[in-house]
């Protein structure tokens, strides 16, 4: 906010009734965050923010009819990556839902771009209408048995620290590093003492938690029983409840928000996919989650709005009070919130969930470059010899990021390892995008399901190289092929058929196009990946973890195949 | 904090118990602030801060023998100088009653030596055993009708925001200037949007509150009425629950802090004269009054450590928990709160209310100048004519800062108005401290009752010039020369006796000697003048509260008298 003395001084003749306001809402029930009541009032606007309760003339009025308004909500940790949106499609599609400022996390573009995809995220963001904050990625590589397009330092992280829409440090996954005092993880925590430390501590308790809590690191999204988030509150952890497209912990965790522990908890999303956003919606399908779990309606705004508010210290946000920015939306009822109308600095900004705000007059940011160091690969790349013993294969399950280990008689044709449709034993290839001349790695995988075709993608976490997987060696190189052409995204195809693709051209993560053509273009993907044979919801999603070297037990990375107990790297063949 | 790798390290590796710890608190009842419940814990010190509950070796164990331990305390709002006491001297009386940080309003030193009142205070606190906080003088001079030390710009404030222990503007009781957009107050405003804004708006409701509050301006400590408190914590103010020895709002108040409203409202003393200090201490007694009137114990001990913290953003600070600076009290009860050890960063440094850190040690700062521009006066110079009409006489009353405008005939002796005992209408002189060759202001005042002699201080709000009041001039003299002399302080004494003072080397309003020596000199001093007659329980306070033009009725200052209605200057004599 950068008011100068003539904006103030009408903000405060106008806010005394002294001259007409630019808005007045009248007639609505304001949920009161402050005093946990519902209070019948009208109010005003000017100059973009709430000037105060009372009756108000106005240049426009604004029928509320009775509905509740509700400050725009903050989702306190988001990756937008998540969505598949570019960050101004994602401000397109959460506006209509009532949110109205993120403080997000830019990890998977920091792994593809570092410094240029955090100075594209803030670039991109600087003018739309919606607030984003950022985390600094703390974990740029997240482990060292991949290869990631960058290495972020703690001095490169601390030269941007001072950009205002930046809080300090995204959730420092590298719990082990902070408690066994890794150099790089202390750099970190040192530079970062005067700024928001978010914590990533699943399950961590007792001395542990001890530990991780004295370095100053103040919020965890991780929990996933009671227990563990109470002894995190009161230890004075703030915990984000998460209830995103992947994990939902709202229910387990419910209880222990109290009229004690309240004012340290908030809602989150984590992530959010891009059918979930298009069909329930963003912060609003969270809290009336919570509402429906049983927490007071008031209780469930207030920790979507004031409480990440002061969490982050984020200025006069959070609320519909004097003083405030006039972020709200209006809902015919608290449980479901349906946000009718949405308003962004006192604007009317989507409607009925339709997008006001004129799209086109927004700021477009000059788009990153998507690394794309790929060959074009042949069959003799994929070759793989049978070796003694037994093959190691990932085993995926629906419903969960964990892999087993398996150990399985490869199926060979003079010699050589291939996909077996039969077992639902396939091939699985990834490409180092970033590195020119890197050879593929190549492992099996049970679960994917896939009787003809292969898939493809380059959201791959955390280092998002280039996966494919299939049921035979010439679809899997169509199906690289065609990501490589595109410079990053989905495609699924089968030698006899055609290749299908969902472009992703900002960093091979998120696409520039709407919501509603990401979400059609991907159903189509998966209608086809099912019409292929796989049983999974989402087969790209399963293939997009399968590189994810820090959740157990098996995994491949474009270094090779990763026993994620031991973390350390394996053959394919395991001796008999 | 600033830490280095070496301490993060040490302080990672204690918390997991992997080596002692500098101290372990055993078999303590935690006062938990972040669940609100009391759990029976040891918890470790290593390096001045909580590393965690658990079974930890240490250096130096604790026997805390199921005593309370409860957060050190934080006052959110006081002026130092209404205690008598510099800094150090405050320090060494609060540290033994549990306090461990407060957040100063240096408004009293600001009238009288502006900036360099502002940077002693700052140098004077740089290394005490206490955390000072300040927020910055808003209002120097307080008002037009009087001459002060200092008058301070918006930029002149604004230069020293920098330092890392300035939050931000202290309360901004010009609020009318809020409401009419002085030039002046717009600047502070806008200067210091980034900065806490500490509020003071008496009554202000409705449309004003709402104006008032679209500022910025974000806390209040001047509610005395529940609908007041009420209204402006359900438009987002922090109030600030005040229990001070002048104004004692509590029992007022209370009922208006519930589940909702309890993380936007904290206990405050914003005054605490040095007897209180003594007898009763500083935030115990508060938070022992707000439990004797009913208040949840956990709450009104979380109301005096983590929301002044939260209010304020000082990190680590208000709870013990792991990554909090060990400041801390071990109480035998809740009720009363009495903090029989008491510990600073991790160090004991009081015990059954006797300081134990070396105040010897504890660094001196150099005491800043006492203005004293007074000439010697002479009986002419308080020399009064009679004119037509009643002499405006000032109403003092018990228990009140409010004046009433008295209409009485005036005694006179030769054509000059005298102090008459008898009627109790006494001559009161106020010489103007800062500007050289300056005429002393000349009034009469009813209730104060002293029936020989006189009493003078330099304590005078708020531009603390020379004030004086006598039954006789040659008394009214002897006092006036006494204080200047001493360069500042109280002082009684009677013409046919001798002069006791209090001297106030400080800027003329604090001592630099300890409470208890201040209090004696200072009881000593009461009783003289209640032996001179005076009715009232503290005379010198109704003296130093006499040219405040701010309170009605009627006050003089030593530009003359005030009539705080109109807030004018009239004269002495009012035409029949």
């Amino acid at each position: 906010m950068n008011w100068d003395s003539e904006t103030l001084s009408r903000v405060i003749r106008t806010a005394q009734g002294q001259c007409p306001a630019d808005v007045c809402v009248r007639g609505c029930r304001l949920v009161n965050v402050f005093s946990g009541k519902i209070e019948t009032v009208d109010f005003a606007v000017q100059d973009g923010f709430i000037v105060g309760w009372g009756d108000y003339s106005a240049e426009q009025t604004i029928d509320a009819n009775g509905m509740y308004a509700c400050p725009g909500f903050i989702d306190g940790h988001i990756h937008i990556e998540s969505t598949l949106l570019s960050p101004a499609q994602f401000c397109a599609a959460v506006l209509p839902h009532g949110t109205s400022a993120v403080v997000a996390d830019p990890h998977e573009i920091a792994n593809v771009l570092g410094m240029e995809g955090i100075r594209f995220f803030l670039e991109a963001t600087e003018k739309l209408p919606l607030d984003f904050y950022f985390n600094l990625p703390s974990c740029v590589p997240a482990t060292p048995l991949e290869t990631s397009g960058a290495r972020l330092s703690a001095s490169d992280l601390f030269s941007i620290l001072p950009h205002p829409r930046i809080l300090g440090l995204a959730e420092m996954m590298n719990f082990p590093g902070v408690l066994n005092c890794f150099p790089d993880v202390m750099d970190k925590l040192l530079l970062f003492q005067k700024a928001n430390l978010d914590g990533h501590a699943p399950q961590l308790a007792g001395l542990g938690l001890n530990a991780y809590l004295a370095t100053g690191i103040s919020s965890d999204h991780e929990c996933t029983s009671f227990a563990e988030a109470r002894e995190k509150l009161s230890k004075g952890m703030t915990i984000m409840l998460r209830e995103g497209s992947q994990s939902k912990d709202l229910a387990a965790l419910m209880a222990v928000v109290d009229d004690y522990s309240w004012p340290n908890a908030m809602l989150v999303s984590d992530d959010r996919h891009p059918d979930d956003l298009l069909r329930e919606g963003h912060m609003n399908a969270i809290v009336t989650r919570a509402m429906q779990l049983g927490m007071d309606p008031v209780r469930a705004l207030t920790l979507a709005t004031l409480t990440p508010a002061r969490h982050f210290g984020l200025a006069r946000r959070g609320a519909i009070a004097p003083g405030y920015i006039a972020d709200f939306s209006l809902s015919p009822s608290l449980n479901p919130w349906t946000p009718v109308r949405v308003f962004k600095n006192g604007v009317e900004v989507a409607r009925e969930g339709e997008l006001l705000s004129d799209q086109s007059s927004w700021p477009s940011a000059h788009l990153p470059s998507s690394p794309m160091n790929v060959a074009r690969l042949s069959v003799e790349d994929l070759a793989t010899p049978a070796e003694n013993g037994l093959l190691r294969v990932i085993g995926v399950r629906e419903g969960t990021l964990l892999t087993r280990k398996l150990l399985e008689q490869p199926t060979t044709i003079d010699g050589a390892i291939v996909s077996d449709t039969k077992r639902d034993i396939l091939k699985v290839v990834i490409c180092n995008r970033y590195t020119a001349g890197a050879r593929p790695a190549v492992g099996f995988v049970n679960g994917i399901g896939l009787a003809v075709g292969a898939i493809a993608t380059t959201v791959a976490h955390d280092s998002h190289n280039l996966i494919a997987v299939g049921a035979d060696d010439q679809s899997i190189l169509q199906v690289l092929d065609a990501v490589r052409h595109t410079g990053g995204g989905l495609a699924i195809g089968a030698a006899q058929d055609g290749i299908e693709v969902l472009p992703l051209p900002v960093a091979g993560l998120m696409s520039d196009r709407p919501l509603a053509e990401v979400v059609e273009r991907l159903e189509s993907l998966k209608a086809k990946a099912k019409a292929f044979g796989s049983p999974l919801h989402n087969p790209f999603m399963a293939l997009s973890f399968l590189a994810l070297p820090v959740i157990p037990e098996l995994k491949l990375t474009d270094l090779g195949l990763v026993d994620v107990s031991t973390f350390s790297f394996v053959p394919l063949f395991q001796a008999e």
